[in-house]
C-alpha cells in the first residue's frame, strides 16, 4: 500500500467542476466567486451533483432528515466506520475550496482505493453537512450539530432566514429531507481536510498543518432600539441615535480585541450592520448588528464577553437606547484527539513534508464530531494571506494534492 | 375679505384621504405610516389623485418634463402668479403631513376662494415637485431644483436608484413626463406652508412659526474600501476592516457635532451604513455610508466639512483603507425674503397667534424657489417633539387649520 497516491488532476477537476455551480463575477475585481448559500437553488444543484458523484463511485448513499448526505464504502468487517467529510455550502461571497476540499478530497481518496482495488478493514464514509456556514439561518455547523445531537432536529427545522423562510421549507423544496436518522452512531474516528483560511501556514512556508483544535467562538445578534428622527431638525441633544450606539460598539469591540487584555489571539468582528430605515436624512431608530468573538481560551473568551456586556449596559444608560443581545452561536475551545493528530503528523513526516501544529481560527464540522469520536483535521495553506470567504480564496493544485494525500494515508491507518 | 376662512374639516379630510395611499403598518408600534417613495407605484397613485383634485377644483393643470405638477387659478390680470406648493412624495417610513400640508393647504386656499367667489388680481398657482425627499435617487429637492435651473433636466433624468433604475424610466412608466417646460418663469412670490419637523415651536408653545431661511446642508456618500477577510482566522493586525473605519467616522461625526466647535446648532448624522457582504463571520471589505451635515452658518459648515475630510484622510493612512467621498447634495444657508416674512408675521399678529421666527433645519422646495422670487414659509408645530419622517409624525387639525389660514391671508395679500 506504500505506493498508493491520489490523482491530483482528478481532484482538481472535481473542485473546479463544483465551483461552476453558484459561480458569479465579483463586480470590483472581475474574479469568479462562488455563492452556494445554504439551501438556495445553487446549493441544491451542488448537492445533486456531489450526490451523483457519490453514486457513480459506487458508494451506498443516504440522506438524513436534516439533509446531511453520506456515502459509504464497505469494509472487510461491519464495524464502526472511519468518517471524513465537510460541507459544500458557501458564504454568499465565497471561493472554490472552503469545505469542498474536505468532501471532494474524501471522495478522491475512495476513488483512489477503488482504482487500486483496496478493501479496508473498517467501512469508510464521506459526508457533507447542511449549512456549515450559518450565513443564512444564523447558526453555523447546523447539520453536523444536529447529527451529534447538540441541536434538536425540530429546532433546526424552525430556524428562519431574513425573509422568514424556514430550514424545513427549503429542505423540502430542494428534496433533501431524507429518511435516514439524523443522529449518527459514533464512528471509529473522524478526519477532515480543510483550507486554513488564514495566513499562518503560508507565511511560515509550511506544506501542511496538523490541527490541534478550534478556538472558542461566540456569536451574538444585537438589536439596538433608539428613536428615529429627522436628521435636519432634531438637535443633537434630543437624539437617541441607534446608529451611533452601534458604531460605538463596533469601535469598542475593535479596541477590546487589539488591546491585548484578552490575549494576543483575541478577535472581534462586527460583520453585519443594518440601520433602519437606512436613509441619509433619518437618524436610525433601530440597528441590527452582529458580534463575532474568538479566543483560543475559554476563560479569556468569558472575560471578553463580560466586558462587552458591561459596555452595552453602559451605553444603554448613557444614550437612552435599549439593547437586546441574542446568542446565535457559542462553542467553547475544542481539543482534537492527540491520537488522531499523532497519526496525521506521522504521515506528514513520512511524506517528507514541513508542517506545524496549529489551532483553527474558524469553526468546522469536525468540532461537532469531536464530541462523538476521536477527531482531528489537516490544514492546507492558502495563497494571498490565506484569504477566504472571498473570490480570491486560492490553494494551489500542489497544496490540495498534499493535503488529500495525507488524508488518504491517515484514513488507511485508521481503517486498518 | 376679512371674513374669509378656510374649511379645516375639508383640509383634514384631504390630508387623511391622501395618507391612505402608500399607507403601511409599522411592525413595532402598530401605527399607520406612509410610504410614497418618489416615483414608485404609490407615488404615482398619489400624483393621480392630487392631479384629479386640482382638475375638480377647476384649475388649469400642467405637468412639466421632470414631472412637477402645477394647477393655475386665473387672476383678474395676466401677470406673474403667486406660487404656493410643496411635495407629496415621502420617505419610506413617513407620515401624513410632510410636504402634503403645503400642497393640500394651497388647494384648500383655492377652494375657499372659489366658495367665496373671490378673484385675485394676480393668478394663483399650486405646485407639487418631484422627489423632494431624495431618498431614492440620492438628490433631494430634485423637481424644484430642475424648475429653477440649478440641476439640468438631463442630469436629473439620469439619476438612478440602488437597483439602477433611472428617474426618466420611472417618470415614463408612471406617465408623468409632461410637455410643459421644466424651467419656470419667476413668479411674483412663493410661499409654502410646512410642518416644522422639529421640537422647537411645540416646546415654546407657539401657534406658528415664520421661517427665516434654511440652514446649510451637505450630503456625502462615502465608499470605504478595505479588505474582506474571515472573521475567525484573520489576526487583528492584518485586517483592513471597512466596518471599523465607517464606525469610527460615525463616532467622529457625532463628536464633531456635539463638541460645540462648529456652534450649538451643528448637526451630523450617518443614516445609511451598508457593509459588504454584511455577514456575521466576514470582516467587511467595503462599506457604503452616508453623511448628513447641517449648520445655520456657511462658514461653520465649511469648517466642519474640512475637519471631516481631514479625518477621512487620517483614517486612510492609519487603517490602510481607501475612502471615496461623493457629494450628493449641497446647499448653502438660504435667507428668505424679509418682505414676505413681514407679510406672514403681520397676518399671524392680526389673527392673534403666538408665533416666533425660526430657521428651518430641513431642506424644502422653498429654498430652490428663493433663487427665483421673494420667498418665505409658514411652519406648523408638530406633536411628540415634532417627530417627522416617522409614522408618529402628527400635527393636530387645529394646528394645520391655523397654518393654512395664514397661507390664505398671505396669498391674498401677495396676490392683491
Amino acid at each position: 500500500m506504500k505506493t498508493l497516491a491520489i490523482d491530483g488532476d482528478r481532484l482538481w477537476r472535481s473542485l473546479m467542476d463544483l465551483a461552476r455551480i453558484g459561480a458569479y463575477k465579483d463586480e470590483r475585481t472581475g474574479l469568479l466567486g462562488v455563492n452556494r448559500l445554504a439551501l438556495t437553488d445553487a446549493d441544491g444543484e451542488g448537492r445533486r451533483l456531489v450526490k451523483k458523484w457519490f453514486e457513480e463511485a459506487g458508494l451506498q448513499v443516504r440522506v438524513d432528515r436534516i439533509g446531511n448526505v453520506y456515502g459509504r464504502r464497505k469494509g472487510a468487517k461491519d464495524v464502526e466506520p472511519v468518517l471524513s467529510g465537510s460541507h459544500i455550502d458557501s458564504v454568499p461571497t465565497g471561493g472554490a475550496f472552503d469545505g469542498v476540499l474536505g468532501v471532494l478530497g474524501a471522495l478522491e481518496v475512495f476513488r483512489t482505493l477503488d482504482d487500486a482495488r483496496v478493501t479496508t478493514m473498517r467501512p469508510l464514509e464521506v459526508g457533507f453537512f447542511t449549512d456549515e456556514e450559518g450565513c443564512r439561518f444564523g447558526t453555523d455547523m447546523l447539520g453536523s450539530a444536529v447529527a451529534v445531537g447538540r441541536i434538536p432536529l425540530e429546532k433546526a427545522y424552525a430556524l428562519e432566514d431574513k425573509k422568514g423562510i424556514a430550514v424545513k421549507t427549503e429542505l423540502d423544496r430542494l428534496g433533501f429531507v431524507g429518511t435516514a436518522n439524523e443522529r449518527i452512531a459514533p464512528p471509529h474516528a473522524y478526519v477532515e481536510c480543510h483550507i486554513e483560511q488564514g495566513p499562518i501556514l503560508r507565511a511560515a512556508n509550511m506544506d501542511l498543518g496538523v490541527v490541534t483544535g478550534v478556538q472558542a467562538i461566540s456569536w451574538q445578534e444585537l438589536t439596538i432600539q433608539g428613536k428615529s428622527a429627522h436628521a435636519g431638525t432634531t438637535p443633537m441633544g434630543l437624539r437617541k441615535d441607534a446608529g451611533v450606539a452601534a458604531a460605538r460598539i463596533c469601535v469598542h469591540m475593535n479596541e477590546l480585541a487589539t488591546s491585548g487584555r484578552f490575549g494576543a489571539e483575541m478577535r472581534a468582528t462586527m460583520g453585519g450592520f443594518d440601520p433602519h430605515p437606512g436613509l441619509v436624512n433619518i437618524v436610525p431608530g433601530r440597528v441590527r448588528c452582529t458580534v463575532d468573538l474568538r479566543n483560543p481560551e475559554d476563560v479569556k473568551m468569558a472575560e471578553a464577553e463580560k466586558e462587552l456586556a458591561a459596555f452595552l449596559n453602559k451605553l444603554e444608560k448613557e444614550m437612552g437606547v435599549a439593547i437586546e443581545a441574542r446568542q446565535t452561536a457559542k462553542t467553547g475551545r475544542i481539543h482534537f484527539s492527540s491520537d488522531v493528530q499523532a497519526v496525521i503528523a506521522a504521515k506528514m513526516k513520512a511524506a517528507g513534508y514541513v508542517f506545524q501544529h496549529i489551532i483553527s481560527g474558524a469553526g468546522h464540522d469536525a468540532q461537532e464530531m469531536a464530541s462523538l469520536c476521536p477527531t482531528a483535521m489537516i490544514f492546507v495553506p492558502g495563497e494571498y494571506d490565506g484569504i477566504s470567504h472571498n473570490p480570491r480564496e486560492y490553494s494551489t493544485p500542489e497544496q490540495c494534492t498534499r493535503g488529500v494525500g495525507i488524508l488518504l494515508d491517515t484514513i488507511l491507518e485508521l481503517a486498518g
